[in-house]
C-alpha cells in the first residue's frame, strides 16, 4: 500500500480529496495497487475535520505530514516561500513529491530537480501547467523521441476567459469584473493579468522540451491589460482573434520564449479556444504537429493531474523499481535569444488627434526604424480626447524596433494613449 | 543497455528505424538510458540492408528477432495471421512487445493482455490508435483517476481526408481517388471507407477507458461510402460538418459503442479537425472535457508513438521494476447496449420522384415509427433518374425505429436510392 500526505486543503487540495472518497475504488482497480491518503495538513483544522469519518488524520502543521510514514507528500499551499520549505523537507526526508507549484518550479526548479536525484526521490509537477491536460507526461512520455521545434500555448484560463468575454464587447474592466464573481479570477489577478503565470508555464515546458531553465527576466512577458474591445473587433473583421499566447521554439538555433497577446488567424485552432479552457500546440520533428486541450485551471481539472502524478509514482514504488527519480540528465546549452530579438508581422493601435500631417509623421518614424507597411487604416469613431484609432498592420518586422519606433509615436503629443502593439501570426 | 527487435520495416518499421538513426543520442540523453536497435527483420533483406552500416543485424525470419537477446520485439507486420504469431511467441519467450497493430488487438487483446500477465511482460500500443497522439498513455496515466464519461473521436485519417475534400465539392470516388494518390489511402480502402479501422481503435479505447473488450459484432459500424456531396452541402449551409465519429460512451448506466457518420456543429472543437489528422475528445468525471489533436496515421507520427513505448519499457527496465506488466487488473462488467438501440436527433436524405403524395406517404411512415419530424425541406435540384432530395431533420429517435423507417421508404417504387441516415448532434 502506498501512503500519501497532502498539504494544503484549500480548491485543488479539497478537489484531491473528493477525487479520493469518489473513486478510490476504480483507482485502484486501474492501477492494480492501493494508495491511501493517509494524513492531510491544513492551517484550517475545522475545515478538514470531517476527514477523521474516513480515518484520515489531520493536522495544522505541515511537518507532521513530512515525519509521518507516508512515501508521498503533495504540496498544494501554492507561493514560493513555505512551499518551498516543504518541498526541500520532503525530499531531504527521501519523500517523493507531487506539487502543482508552477511559481517554485520556474524560480527553484532546477535547484529542486538537482535534490531530487541526490535523493533518488521523483518530483510530478503534472498540475502545474495546463490544469487537468496531461502536458507534462507527453513531453516527456508521449513525445520523448522528437526533438521538439515548438511550443505555443494558451496557457492561462483566467485570461482566456477574460478575452472571450471581450469578444462579446465588453470592456477589460468589465470582463474582469464578470471572471471575479464566477470565481475564475484572483481579487489579485496581476499574474494572470499580466502574463506572469502563463510565463511561469512555459518556463516549465521549456525546460521539459529544451533541457533548458530558463529565467524569467530573460523571457518577454506581455500582459492583456491594454487590449480595447476595438483591437478585438479589428481582429474580428480581418480574421482574427487575439490571444494570450506562451510560446517557446528553435528560432536559428537559439530558443525563443516569450508570452504575448498575439493575433491568430482563425483557421489556426488555438483561435478556436474559448472560455477557460487552456490548449496547447506542440510540434516535433517526428510527430509533426499536436494540441492538447481541455479545463486549465480550478478544482477537479487539477486534482485530475495531482492525482495522475500519485499513481504514477504508487505504480513505480509497487513495481519494485529502485531507480525512482525520472527527469534530470536532460540538459542542453542552447543558447537563449535577447527577449526583444524576433521577427514576426506586427498590429499596432494609435490614438491620435485627427489632424493634417499625423500620419505623415507616424509613416516617418515606422521609415526610421525599417519598419515596412502592409495596410493602414483609420475608424471613424471618437475615442478617448476626441481622438481617432489609427490602426496599422506591418510586414514582418523586428520586435526590437517595433518596440523603439512605437516608444517615439507615443511621445507625440498628438498620441493620446500609449501605443498598443501585437504580432500577428 | 536494452535492446530491441524490429519485425516489419514497411512504411511504419522505416519510420522507427529513421528515428533511432537521427535521434538516438536524444533519445539517451533524455531517458538516461541507452536503447540499441540491433535487429530488423523484413520479408526484403534488399531493403534493408543498408542496416548493417550502423551494425545492426538483418533477417528475413522473425524467429531470428524473437531468439536473439532482445529486450523489446516491435511488431510492425499488421494483419492477424503472422503477427499474431510473433507477438504471442515473443510473449512466450518473456520479451516485452511493442506493436501498432489495432486489428489484431480489437480482434485477440483480451487474450495478449492475459498472456502477458501471465509471463510478466508489458504489451506497449500507443501507435495502434491516434498514430503520433499520445491518447493510449493519457487514459492510462494522465486520466487514470477519472471515471471516464465519453470518448468521441475522428480516429481515421484517410476517411477524414475523404470528407474534407468532399467539402471541396468532390464526389466520394473523386475524393477516395486523390487519397489514393496522395498515398493516403491503400489500394484496397474497404477497412477505412466501411468505418472498421475506426471500430478496431474505439475498440480499444473503450477497454482501456471501461475496462471491457467488446466484440465487433456488437457494434455499429457505418462508413462513409453513401454521403453524397449534397450532404455535405446541406450539412454546411446549416452549420454542420459530416465526420465519421466513433464514440464510447456511458449511456443509462450501460456502454453505448459505434462508429457512424455524423453531423456536428460548427462550434464543437472535432468539426474543425480537417485532412488527415485525428481527434479524439474525451471527457471524466473530474478532468471534464479535453481533447487530443495530431496525425493520426503516416510513417513518422506512428514511428514517434512506438519509441514512446519503446523509451517507457526502457525506462522500467533500467529503473529496476520486477513488475512490468501493466493495465490487466481492470476489469468491467458494465453492460453493453444493443446496437441499434440510441437515441439522437437524425439527418435523413430521400432521393425521390417529384410528385405529389411522396411527402404524405413518407410522413406517414416515420409517425408509425414514433419519429416526430423538426424540419422538411426539398432541394430544388435534379438527381439521378430525375429525383429530387427530400431533406428530413427529425427529433430526438431511437436508431432502431429510424433504419426501421428508412427501410420502409427506400422500398417505395418512388424512392430512387438507398436512404441516407446519419445522427445530429
Amino acid at each position: 500500500m502506498v501512503k500519501v500526505g497532502l498539504i494544503g486543503a484549500g480548491t485543488v487540495g479539497s478537489g484531491v480529496i473528493d477525487i479520493y472518497l469518489k473513486n478510490k475504488d476504480l483507482i485502484k482497480e486501474k492501477l492494480g495497487t492501493d494508495i491511501k491518503l493517509s494524513i492531510v495538513c491544513d492551517r484550517n483544522l475545522k475545515k478538514i475535520e470531517y476527514l477523521k469519518n474516513y480515518k484520515i488524520d489531520i493536522t495544522d502543521n505541515f511537518k507532521d505530514v513530512i515525519n509521518k510514514d507516508v512515501d508521498i507528500v503533495v504540496e498544494l499551499i501554492g507561493g514560493i516561500t513555505v512551499a518551498k520549505e516543504v518541498i526541500i523537507s520532503a525530499l531531504e526526508k527521501r519523500k517523493h513529491v507531487v506539487t502543482a507549484n508552477k511559481y517554485l518550479l520556474a524560480e527553484f526548479g532546477e535547484e529542486i530537480f538537482s535534490l531530487a536525484r541526490e535523493k533518488n526521490a521523483y518530483v510530478g509537477f503534472e498540475a502545474s501547467v495546463g490544469g487537468g491536460i496531461p502536458i507534462i507526461k507527453t513531453l516527456r512520455q508521449g513525445l520523448i523521441a522528437n526533438n521538439i521545434l515548438n511550443i505555443e500555448g494558451i496557457l492561462n484560463g483566467t485570461v482566456n476567459f477574460i478575452l472571450t468575454k471581450m469578444e462579446e464587447n465588453k470592456t477589460f474592466e468589465e470582463a474582469l469584473k464578470i471572471a471575479q464573481e464566477l470565481g475564475y479570477a484572483e481579487k489579485e489577478p496581476d499574474f494572470d493579468i499580466n502574463g506572469i503565470d502563463s510565463a511561469h508555464k512555459i518556463i516549465i515546458l521549456t525546460a521539459l522540451a529544451y533541457g533548458k531553465w530558463v529565467k524569467m527576466e530573460d523571457i518577454l512577458v506581455s500582459g492583456i491589460r491594454d487590449i480595447l474591445p476595438l483591437d478585438i473587433q479589428i481582429a474580428e473583421e480581418l480574421g482574427y482573434k487575439i490571444k494570450l499566447i506562451a510560446e517557446s521554439r528553435i528560432e536559428d538555433g537559439k530558443l525563443g520564449v516569450r508570452v504575448c497577446p498575439t493575433m491568430i488567424p482563425k483557421n489556426n485552432i488555438l483561435s478556436s479556444v474559448s472560455d477557460a479552457y487552456n490548449a496547447i500546440l506542440v510540434e516535433g520533428d517526428f510527430v509533426g504537429p499536436t494540441l492538447y486541450y481541455g479545463l486549465g485551471a480550478g478544482k477537479n481539472p487539477t486534482a485530475s493531474a495531482v492525482w495522475s502524478d500519485i499513481c504514477y509514482i504508487a505504480q513505480k514504488l509497487s513495481s519494485g523499481a529502485g531507480k525512482l527519480c525520472e527527469f534530470n540528465n536532460f540538459k542542453n546549452n542552447i543558447p537563449i535569444k535577447h527577449k526583444y530579438d524576433f521577427e514576426s508581422e506586427f498590429y499596432i493601435r494609435i490614438l491620435a488627434e485627427d489632424k493634417v500631417g499625423v500620419l505623415y509623421k507616424i509613416s516617418k518614424v515606422f521609415a526610421e526604424y525599417d519598419i515596412s507597411i502592409k495596410m493602414v487604416f483609420q475608424k471613424d469613431i471618437k475615442m478617448e480626447e476626441n481622438s481617432v484609432p489609427i490602426l496599422i498592420f506591418t510586414h514582418k518586422a523586428n520586435y526590437q524596433n517595433i518596440i523603439q519606433a512605437a516608444q517615439e509615436i507615443s511621445n507625440f503629443d498628438f498620441v493620446k494613449r500609449k501605443v498598443f502593439i501585437c504580432p500577428v501570426e
